[in-house]
Formats: structure tokens, C-alpha cells, sequence
């Protein structure tokens, strides 16, 4: 470590948001450094909670994000948000009616806000994500809110990386239950209706508990059963059964809250649920397993970063491969057996050992 | 080669659908003798066009694919549907109004649709599309349009695996300009304003063609320099520019285009635009290199792919890992050392050279 990084540690230390906003672009962007920062931070990780508001575009994330940010602090808690959005105003992308709202929030002391660049992320977008996490955890923020749009593979990736994961969902997008059925069902640690004072917020909330089993019903057209959720049969005991597991120390059933952004209506219950989903995983052991499995997955991911920067960073490697693309495209050889050959050469080359600059 | 996979690949090459969903699934599933598979395909691969669809939900992608599929059909050729959306009316989710469209095309024998499992690929969503994508190619299908939801990373990772990338809104989706915001502006080969008869539609045109630097006007509010998007500056001659530029053989300036699902009114100059695009990818030499780049692609995510199976299914690998987080969540040790310390281990133990069964 040279003497530039150990006194933006002893900074990131004493606790200033320079000195955390430098070193979160230090690891984003793996600049030199981030080796001896991410050791740094990683004795320190483990205090904050991680809530993921994931959703559609336009369900009200960043309304309710800077609602929640408010919320805890007032509670005297100190907050970050990574937007993983890029059309989430706090990156600067839209010009919202709470825009005033948010600028405001975001001037508190108590608040940083990150938003990650999606595109071209070293080393996966989730991967990243969940380190940036990490530093925002070791500098001591008590909660730590990251929001993400859309329902794919990556959304999901990154919703995963979270304590608790809250997907959100407005009535009129026409696409809530497609949302629900894209895999969400399995991730969401609670489901929150925004604009739940719109016409549809009933049916919207009644979906989603019968996709959940809190409640019998019309099975949901076009639900196929691989998606992954059992629905059960109309049953009038369901409901009671569920919230009698609500009260179980082994189980969890997400709850279906309201909001209503625009007025804050509803976020204390929010709140309320967030605290609660928090104190199962202390008591129930999920908590100890969720982080052991992101502890699990770094490592992972590490090991994978770093066989791909030495492999694709190589320049022999790289001019062999480029070498045998035209007898590929001329159906010489297949991908197959060029990979193969390319992996075995590196490990004999000792590319995959050597230590890197 | 068994028996079984020789007899199948007979079958495939003598034009079976019946074969082809079958090779798709070992492919997919990376089931036993799916690299003998993809070894019999690689030198049959070159012939298809790729046509890549994304856009937001709701936007429509599905109607115009279908009637994309319709016209390639009625001119003989025959044609793939790959569905990488979880709310694809092709993966049976969605209940649309030309749902009975869909399913009276979807039995045409020239026809073959396949939708995308999106959760826990094997290898990689993208890797694992484009890989579905060369099985189509190999069997004949002279059109292979691939259906992407969604403005995700993934999406893009997609996106790039066409040919050409058509990029589908719709006036009314709020978030068009926000979706063109996140990276698809690079990537769009072409533009369908789809619901073009509904207000707004001139507007959204406008604003894409003013992002395309097609045509001068007020700077689009909130859009940063650092997306990439050249905003020039008011200029009567941007236009004419740029309508000279789409006959220069080395330059390609995309579309704004104007269709109606409904009706399948702009349909046929869609259709056009497809075609001179890849005209314009033959005579430019990008062909070439887009085909030469997805060979580089493929080659290097079969290698990490070959490393990720050696490792994480190696059984005294796992132990080993597994034995050292809880040192690492005491903080004895870091991610980092442990990373690569696991790597090394596995070089001199051979993980990563030895056969794999």
C-alpha cells in the first residue's frame, strides 16, 4: 500500500464522504489500489442492513428510496443509496415532480448516494454492485438502499445481493403480474403496491397474495406451474395458515403493503415490515446465510475476475487466438476444441499463476 | 459420438424440427454430447440473418416479430423466433390480443420458436442465446429474429449478438427517451416508432432523430454528453448530411421508422430497412466483423465457461472454500488471498487441464 492509499484509508476511517466517494470509484473502476482497499474494507463489513427496491420503471422506486432515506434519517441513522437504474433520477436521468424532494434529501450529511455505471462494469454488474455494498458497509452507513429497474437476469442477480429484498409495483402497469411471474415471486421479501390509491391497487394487491397462497381465488390465467409458484387451490384456511407462519421463527411469508409516494402514506408500515423481515433473518439464522453465501459469491468472483484479466489481458494468448479465428470461420477447427487448447496453453504458459502487474 | 447423438444429428441435417428442438435442448440444458453438438454445427453456421428485437415492455416486439415472420414466410424463406423475455406471448405468458395471430403463424412448418429459459443459464444468458442462435443458423433458417425485453445490461449483451438490432417504442411509454438514454442508442441499427398512429409519435421521432444528430433542434433535457449521444447543435444541414450518408458504403445512419401492429401498416418498409441494413453489412465488410467477433465471443465463453465447471464442481475445491469462510467472516483473512490462493491450488492439482467426464 503506498502512502496515497493508506491516507484515504485513514480518511475513509475518520469517517469522510470524500474519502468514501474516492474509494468507491477506486474499486468501481479497479483502479490501482483497490486490492489493499478491498482488504481494508472487508474486516469492516457486516453492520449495515442492505434493502433492495427492485420493480418497473415508473412503480415509484426512487420516491419510495428517498421516503425511506428520509425515514431512518430522522431515526439519526446514517444512509446510502446505489442506484442501479440508469434513468433513476438520482443519477441525473429524469426530471421527476419529487426531483425538489430528492435534492433536498440529497444534501443531509447523514446520506451518500452512488449511482453505478451499468454498462462495461469490470467484472459483472452484480459482482460490483455487491462490493461497492461492502465499502459503503465497512465506512460504518447504517442502511444501505439499492435500487434497481427492470425484471431481468441481471435485476435479480442484483436484487439478490440484498437483506431484503422489496419489489415495488404500481396498478397501472399493465405489466405487474408478467413482473411477478418473471421470477420476482422468488426473491421478493415484500411486495409493495405504490399509487395504491389508483384504481386496480385492490386487484393488483388480491393477485399477488393468491399468487403467494394468502388467499384462494381464480388461479391466474396463463400462471404456468414451472414459474415456479404454487398456486394453491381455493382454500379458506390459507390465509390463516399464512399469517400464522407470519409468526413463525423458521418462515417467512411476504407481506403486501400499500404506498401511496406522493404523500408518504403507507411508509411507516413499510418501514415497520422492513424492521420485521430484519429481526427473522437474525432469529431464524437466514441472515448468517445470506451473508455467508455473498461471502461465498465474492470469492467466486474474484477467482473468475482474475482468470479473465490474465487470460484476456495476455497479449501471446490474445495474438494466438486472433491466429486461429480464420481457420475457425473456415470450419477448420470448432470453438470447442480452440478453447480447449487456449485454456491449456495458458496453464502451461503459467498465465493463470504468474503474479499480475 | 454414441449412437443416439449421431442418429439425432441425421436427423438434423436432413431438416427435422422435431431434431432441431432436440439439439436446442442438449445445447441449452448442456446436456450429454453437447459438445459433439455444437462441434457438428459450428462448420454449417454463416448463412442466417440475425434480427434482433429489444425494447420496453409493452412496446409491441412480439406483434411486429410475428409479422416480420409472416412476410419471411410468405417469400419462402424459413424463420427462428428466439424469445429471451419471460413475458413473451411466445413463452405461453402473455395473453395479447393477436395472441390467435401468433399461435395460426406459430404452425407454420417453415417456422421453428424457442423461448430462452432467463434464470440460472448455464454459461451466461447472451453466451447461451447466441449459442442457440448458431443451432438455428446451422439446421437452415434463413431468418433467426431474436426477441429481447427490457434496457438491462443483459438486454444489450443480447442486443449485440444480432446482425442488426432493431430497437421497438411506443409514443405513450414514458420512459422511450430513458430507455434510448441507457446505451441503446449504440447499439440500434434501426428505430420502429410501433403505434405510430397514437399522439406522440411525432414527437418521439423527432426526439430520436435529434439524439441521431438527424436533425437540429432543442437539446433533449437531462441527456449527459458521457452517454454517448451526439447532440449537435441546430443545423438545417444535419439532415441532408446524414440522408447522403445512408448511400456512402461505409457508413450506416439508422432509421426512424413508423409501424402500426395492429394493421401491419409500415411493416413492409421495415422489412425494406432490414434488408438494406444487411446489404450494407455485406458490402461494408462489418459482416465480417460482427460474424468474426461473435467467434471471438464465443471461443472466450467457452473457455471461462470450461473454468468455472472445472472449479466450482470440483469437490475438494468446494471443501476447501467452504473450510475458509468462516476465517474469513472473523476477518482473519480477505477475499482477495483467499481467491487467489484457491486459483493457485488449482493450477498445481490440474483442476483445470484434466479431462472432464
Amino acid at each position: 500500500m503506498n502512502d496515497r492509499t493508506a491516507e484515504l484509508l485513514a480518511a475513509f476511517d475518520a469517517g469522510r464522504i470524500a474519502a468514501l466517494a474516492r474509494v468507491v470509484s477506486i474499486i468501481e473502476d479497479q483502479r490501482a489500489g483497490h486490492e489493499a482497499v478491498a482488504a481494508h474494507c472487508h474486516p469492516r463489513v457486516g453492520r449495515a442492513r442492505r434493502i433492495g427496491l427492485t420493480g418497473p420503471p415508473g412503480a415509484g422506486k426512487s420516491t419510495l428510496t428517498t421516503l425511506l432515506a428520509e425515514t431512518y434519517l430522522a431515526q439519526g441513522l446514517r444512509v446510502g443509496i446505489v442506484a442501479v437504474d440508469p434513468t433513476s433520477p438520482f443519477t441525473g436521468g429524469a426530471l421527476l415532480g419529487d426531483r425538489v424532494r430528492m435534492e433536498k434529501v440529497a444534501l443531509h450529511p447523514g446520506l451518500f448516494i452512488r449511482s453505478m455505471a451499468t454498462r462495461g462494469s469490470l467484472g459483472g454488474l452484480a459482482a460490483m454492485t455487491r462490493e461497492v455494498c461492502d465499502v459503503l458497509d465497512a465506512f460504518g452507513l447504517d442502511r444501505i438502499l439499492v435500487e434497481t429497474v427492470g425484471v431481468g437476469q441481471s435485476e435479480l442477480d442484483i436484487a439478490r445481493l440484498a437483506d431484503t429484498s422489496a419489489v415495488i409495483l404500481v396498478p397501472e402497469s399493465g405489466d405487474a403480474i408478467q413482473t411477478l411471474k418473471a421470477g420476482v415471486m422468488e426473491i421478493a421479501d415484500c411486495f409493495v403496491v405504490n399509487k395504491g390509491d389508483r384504481p386496480g391497487a385492490d386487484r393488483l394487491c388480491n393477485d399477488i397474495e393468491v399468487m403467494l397462497g394468502l388467499r384462494g381465488g381464480a388461479a391466474l390465467a396463463g400462471i404456468p406451474a414451472h414459474h415456479g409458484v404454487d398456486l394453491k387451490a381455493a382454500n379458506p384456511k390459507a390465509r390463516a395458515r399464512a399469517a400464522a407462519a407470519r409468526d413463525d421463527a423458521e418462515s417467512w411469508t411476504p407481506p403486501v403493503l400499500r404506498t401511496i409516494g406522493a404523500t408518504g402514506e403507507g411508509v411507516p408500515a413499510f418501514v415497520t415490515a422492513l424492521d420485521r423481515h430484519f429481526a427473522y433473518l437474525e432469529r431464524s439464522g437466514a441472515l448468517r446465510e445470506r451473508r455467508r453465501m455473498r461471502l461465498r459469491e465474492r470469492v467466486r468472483d474474484l477467482v473468475e475476475r482474475s482468470v479473465r484479466r490474465r487470460l484476456w489481458h495476455d497479449a501471446a494468448l490474445t495474438a494466438w487466438l486472433e491466429a486461429e479465428l480464420p481457420g475457425l470461420e473456415r470450419g477448420e477447427s470448432t470453438p470447442q476444441v480452440v478453447a480447449e487448447a487456449l485454456l491449456a496453453r495458458s496453464v502451461a504458459a503459467g498465465t493463470l499463476t504468474e503474479r499480475t502487474p
